[in-house]
Order: structure tokens, then sequence, then C-alpha cells
């Protein structure tokens, strides 16, 4: 980090959630004064759900953002390895999809775990953290903000702030208001409930444990990602209305007939079946566009509240967490003004936030359709047979994404390359026989 | 309209704008109790500007908008045919293109004037206008809004609220904040700041009077548009930044060289050049888009506070026009809910607000560009030549959106199949000599 850099003395961060507590964590070690405002009570006293989806799977981009606060390899110990996709068909059949190659796995880890142990890692490093706190208004031009709890107002004059308060950012919310601050919120048609399968009488896990579950059913899906405790997360992804969907579901029964329609097997493993369905609210899922991400020398944003993204890809925290590693590299090695640091920054991760944002939503038709068709599993079974020969000339578009640090827009070009060579491919008669032919590999060797 | 359609009895509009106050006329004559807030004061006792563009061109989707309240003969009267396109290249050299067939045009019209007019009559209607009101908050379940002046604030509880508040909509502002509401601001990278040609000594236009004049210079533009008084109202369409741009032209020397060099036979008709330019700011240009229009059976936007758009294709406001005609037609000839209307509204305005945002956007480089290029005027006299002896196969897209009431939507996609016909036509050989021939005539017939 140049020395003679002019940079901020004090910096707070709005949102202690995961991106938030994590970047603070990343500038306190730099040196700076770090205070973060966060709107929820703290957490650690009394769990509370934010509202969110209770498991998140961890991959490589996220692993290395921990790792730069030293806390990878612990993270790994309190997470759930998932080496493949187990895919339930409605007879309770399995088929059966690696994510990489052997050793390769998404981590399956508590959202609320490991917010609570990046909050302690920030405090043990001397980030003061203000609960109850909400941000409500903001000074783009100073870089203050006013944060508001029941019984106290704030005005908080660091000198940069740091919006990582989420998808409904409310610093971002007052970018919204300046012109050429472009913006968008864009609803997918789906909302998401969720549901849990307990554990085993003996504490022990009712479906393979070390996979991520999916009941793919073309418009809609369920999936089931372990938990610790020996319990799976489950999630319906499906219609918000329409003839089939949350809404036409608008009784317990109509809604446990078509989990018995359509997911026997699970169905059989969730006793609170109908509890949950009700309690459980289906949300929605919301892609947030953004740019600039950054105002003078004063804002930026980072994680959801530049690029809030669909969870199908499980890249959202991911995604969050490499705006972090990647901004504590460009400020190490930055020569020059802090205005410059923020074009850089934002000039890094904007063409990666918007393919990501895509390669998640293209990921939800992939799961939810493709894996269900032997084709589509033959094409991933022929290019990882591939890549295992060629490491060098052919990363499936999975790995460049899940266990790569390739930029996400870059992964998002090859992917697209990559496509138009396996439709050629999977068109070659026979090509079932053929799959692991010499003709084949000569065949993707001479496109490439 | 169905008698027995349960209505609201009461509506209360946001903004008493072009659209608002038009949209008030048409609800009040269908017999609704119908109350106008305008956060402004009122522009009849000082004229003020709103920080927009003076004057406006109004075509025939606009009149038609009119022609509603009976008042179409009466704005035509005060306003400036423009039959066609005047180009001004650097030395001062000029070319033509009509916009139609004889006697075809758009016409020039002052904003204040215009909103002035419709103010008029909407009070004459009954309408009560509460200026200085300014929107606070929106209850969308209710349809009722809080309103509040210096020294006021009222509680607005109508039966049913449109938001005719604009670009910066607070009714929308209230929906973005709630899921499954789709949203996006896009602000193109160039900013417009207005400048004046005053009238001659005897009181006439120092410019051909019944024309738009543009000054193509491929990445940017200036144009002229007529006023009563003998003067125009000119427009600079400029890059925000970047070598060539506002911030770049950073002293008023600057600003002169440029005109100097670029727009000789303008500047030598500005008098107040260095004052304008210094005094008038260089505005954004946004286009919103967003999904639903409407909030149950209690909410809906109207004109840009649904579909805001850029002004090259004039034709925002005539847009706007557009919606309140098209409602009152579904409104007289529906049966059903009321809920019901407000789906058949959004549903038929939604696919056109897009389309105009989209043509507006295209026909920036027309007219920044391409009116500068023989080949694009030779295309065109090819289509109007063609329209003539066909018009029942071709009507040019541009009189499409401008002199007709074709579904902007439609006016695209006829205008993107003719565009490829056109492709063909223009690669002919010879084609300067040939475009009036029977053979280029067939050509375009066999491909229609």
């Amino acid at each position: 980090m140049n020395e003679n850099l002019h940079k901020p003395k004090h910096i707070a961060i709005a949102g202690s959630g995961l991106v938030g507590a994590l970047q603070s964590i990343y500038l306190k070690k730099r040196g700076f004064d770090v205070s973060l405002y966060e709107r929820r009570p703290d957490m650690r006293n009394n769990r509370i759900s934010a509202g969110r989806s209770i498991n998140l799977a961890l991959s490589d981009r996220g692993f290395k953002g921990l790792a730069g606060v030293g806390i990878d390899e612990e993270v790994r110990q309190i997470s759930i390895p998932m080496y493949r996709r187990v895919m339930h068909d409605k007879e309770g059949k399995l088929s059966f999809q690696p994510y990489g190659k052997d050793g390769q796995a998404i981590y399956s880890v508590s959202r609320g775990g490991l917010n609570c142990k990046l909050m302690d890692l920030a405090e043990a490093h001397g980030v003061n953290i203000h609960f109850n706190h909400r941000c409500t208004s903001v000074n783009l031009e100073e870089g203050s903000a006013v944060f508001e709890s029941d019984h106290d107002r704030v005005e908080v004059k660091p000198e940069f702030l740091v919006g990582a308060d989420g998808a409904y950012s409310e610093v971002r919310n007052e970018m919204e208001k300046r012109p050429w601050f472009n913006y968008s919120q864009y609803y997918i048609d789906y909302a998401y409930k969720e549901l849990s399968i307990p554990p085993a009488a003996d504490g022990t896990h009712q479906l393979e444990k070390n996979a991520l579950h999916i009941w793919p059913r073309k418009d809609f899906m369920l999936i089931a990602l372990p938990n610790l405790d020996g319990s799976f997360t489950c999630t319906l992804f499906f219609p918000k209305s329409g003839p089939l969907s949350f809404d036409s579901l608008d009784t317990l029964d109509k809604a446990e007939a078509f989990f018995k329609e359509q997911f026997a097997d699970a169905l059989a493993l969730m006793p609170h079946f109908r509890e949950e369905y009700s309690s459980n609210p289906a949300a929605a899922m919301v892609i947030v566009k953004c740019f600039p991400w950054t105002w003078g020398d004063k804002v930026m944003l980072i994680g959801d509240a530049a690029h809030a993204i669909v969870p199908f890809y499980g890249q959202g925290m991911n995604c969050g967490f490499e705006d972090c590693s990647v901004f504590d590299e460009l400020l190490v090695n930055h020569e020059g003004s802090w205005r410059d640091l923020m074009h850089k920054y934002e000039k890094a991760r904007k063409a990666n936030g918007d393919a990501i944002a895509e390669l998640a939503l293209r990921n939800f038709i992939e799961m939810r359709d493709k894996v269900a068709d032997p084709g589509f599993l033959l094409q991933k079974k022929i290019e990882a047979r591939f890549s295992e020969k060629h490491p060098d000339k052919w990363i499936p578009l999975y790995s460049m994404v899940t266990f790569s640090h390739i930029p996400y827009h870059e992964a998002l070009m090859n992917g697209d390359r990559q496509e138009s060579i396996m439709r050629e491919v999977m068109a070659l008669p026979e090509i079932e026989q053929r799959w692991d032919s010499e003709e084949v590999e000569q065949l993707i060797l001479s496109r490439l």
C-alpha cells in the first residue's frame, strides 16, 4: 500500500451481514479505524433469522475471501462438503452428477453461524459494532450517515462510508435519487419457501449427507442442503402465481397433495411439513444492478448492495467475499488517489457482478430442468473427461465459477464458447456410444 | 361504461403536469370526483420553468388525447407546424428531409402554455388543484397519500390514486419498495443544455420557421424548435463527460470556440450565448421502466411516472396523452371489476411504453448522425415514394410513430422488417441512379 496515499482515517460500514463484517476485518487489518452499524439486534444473543436462507454454499472464491483474514480452515471445519448433485425423480429414483474432480466440493454452511464468527473476529480486531442502528439518511458528498435506534440518533461523520447493507441498501437508495445513477431491480416470477428434513433418531442424515439434493421438475424444483445437526434445509422454488403456483396451492391439503405427487420421498421425511409450509413465507428473489458503485472518494457499495443476484449458482456470498479480497488487493497495490482506487474497484468488479447475475439465472434452468435430462448429464461427462485429459485447454463452466478465481465475466464468455462446441459434439450420431472416443476428443481439440 | 361497474367515487391525482392535468379532465368528464395535487406553485401566476425543455413537439397521438377533451384545435392554433427537418452542416449549408406527406407536420408548442391551458380547462370542469402540495407518503393498499405544503399536511383518502408525478414519481417510489415490483432507471451518457436564438428586429424567425433544425455532428447535435414569439429554443445534446463533453468545455471561451467551429451559423444568431451557456444547466436524460403500472384496484401510474423516455422522438408527451385516451376507451367499454380494468390498462400500454423507449433511443442516432448521410436521406426518399404509391403496404416508421395510432410496439416491429428490406434495396448497384425505378418497386413488393 502506498504510504503516501491520502486515505480516510475513519471508515463506517452500514451493515454487519456477511460481507460487511468481512470487509470490516480487511479494512481494520490495513490500519483503518472501522465502525460497523447494523439495523438488526446482535444475532449472537438470540438467534434470529434474517428472513433469508438458513444455509449457503461456500466455494473457492468465498474461501479465498475468508483466507485473507485467516479463517478459511476454521470455517471449513464447520461446513459440510457436497461433492455432487443427487437428483430425485418422481419415483424416488436417484441419479448423480459430480460437481468437479475428485475431492472438489461446495460447502454447506450455516449463514447465521458464519455471520457470528465474522462478527466475533471483527470485534477481536477492534471493530466496534453498533446493533439496532438503522441507516436513515446518507450524505454522499461527505460520506456521512445518520443511524437511528429506538432511543438514539447518531450522525456518523467518518471520512468514508461503505454500503454493505444488502439488496435493499439505504446507501444505494440515496444514490438512486441522483442523476446519472443507473439502477434496476428485477424480481423473477418465482418465490421460495423453506422446509426441513430433521435428523434420523440416531442423529444422522436421512439422505446422502455429502450432496446437494435436487428434485428437478422442469418449471420448479425442490432442493436440500445438509446441516451439521443431521437435518437438511429444503427449499421449494416455485412460481409465485399462475395455474400451478404458491397462489394456486391455497390450502394446506392442496400443498400436501402436490408434494405427495411431486416429491413423495422428500415429503415422507418431513414430519413438520404442514406447520412449516403454513408458517414460512413464500419469499421473493431480486436481481439488483447499478452503476456507479462508488460516489466520489467518499462512498462505496459492496456485496448485495451493489449486485444482488438469484441464489441458483450459490455465488451471492462468494461474489461478495471476492469483492472484499479484490478490493484489498487493489488497495495494497494502489498508487494514486483514493478516488482513483474507487474507479479501479468498480471497474474491476462491475462486469463480474453482471456476469454472475446472468450465470445464476441460467443455472436455475439447469437445476430445475436440464439435470433431469440424460443428454445433459452425458454432455457434462464428456466435458469432464476432456477437461481431465486437457486441463490446460478446458475447464468446465461450473468449475470456472466454483473452483477457480477466473473473473466471472471471462467464465461466462468461455462457457458460451464451450457450449457452442458441445452442441456440435452432442449432435454427432450415436454420441451415447462414442462419447469417450478419440474422435470426439479430436473434434473438440479442432474447435478450440 | 358499465353502469354497474363498482368504481371509485373520489380520485386523487398526484401531479398536475401535462398528463396529470389531461387525465383529470378525462376522469371528471366520466363523472368522477377528481382532486389534483401538485408540488409546484401555480405556474399561471408566475411563469416558472419546470426545469425542463421549453417547447415540445405535438403529433397525432397527442392531438388525439387533446381531442378527447375538445381542445385539439385550440392548441393547434398556438402551435407551429414543422413540416421538415433542416440539416445544417459545418459550413452552414442546408439539406432537407420532409417528415411525412404534404401537409403532415409535427407541432412545436410551449410546454408551459399547454400546461396552463390544461389546468384552466380542468378547473373549468370542476377539478380542484392544490398547488404547493408535495406527495410525501403513499399507502398502496388504501390508495391514499399524504401531501405536504409549507404550512399544511393533508392526508388524502380518495378511493383511487393516480400517480402522474413524472419520471421521479413519489407514488412509484412506494411501489419500488415492494417485492415483485420491477424497476429500472437508466441515464444516457449525454446531457442537454438549452440556448436561444431571439427573433429578428422585425419579430420574425431568423431561421426557416416551419421546420425543426438539426446540426448533426455524429456524436452530438444541436437542434432548434420555433416559438410563437419569433425565437427558437436550441438544445445541445452532448456527452456529459469524456474528451469532448460538457465537462471538457470548462470555460466559456472553450464553449464559444467549440460552437464557432461546429455551429457557426447558429452561434452568429445567439447574442446571449455566454450568459445562457453559463446559467443553463447541463441536464440529465433518464429512461424509466417499471412493472406493474397499477396496484390492486387502488393505484395506477400514468405518463412519465410509468415510462419516462429520452426526448429524441418527441413522443414523451404524446405517449402520455395516449395513455389518457386509451384508458378512457378501456373505461368506457369495460365490463368487470375496477381491478380488471387496471390489468387491461397496463397490459394495453406496457409493451408500447417499452417500444417507444427503444425507438426514442434509436432516433438519437438517426438525428445526430444518419440525417447527415446522403445514403440515409436517399433511403427515406425511396420509402416515401413507395409508400405514396402503396399506402396500404408501407407506412414509413417515422409516420407510424408520428402520424398514426398504430401501437408503438407494432410500429417498432414493422419498422424492423422494413429496415431489413431497405438494406437489400440500398445494396443494389447504382441505387443513386435507379432509386425511383420500377425494379426497386418490384423488389420491395416481392419482399413484403
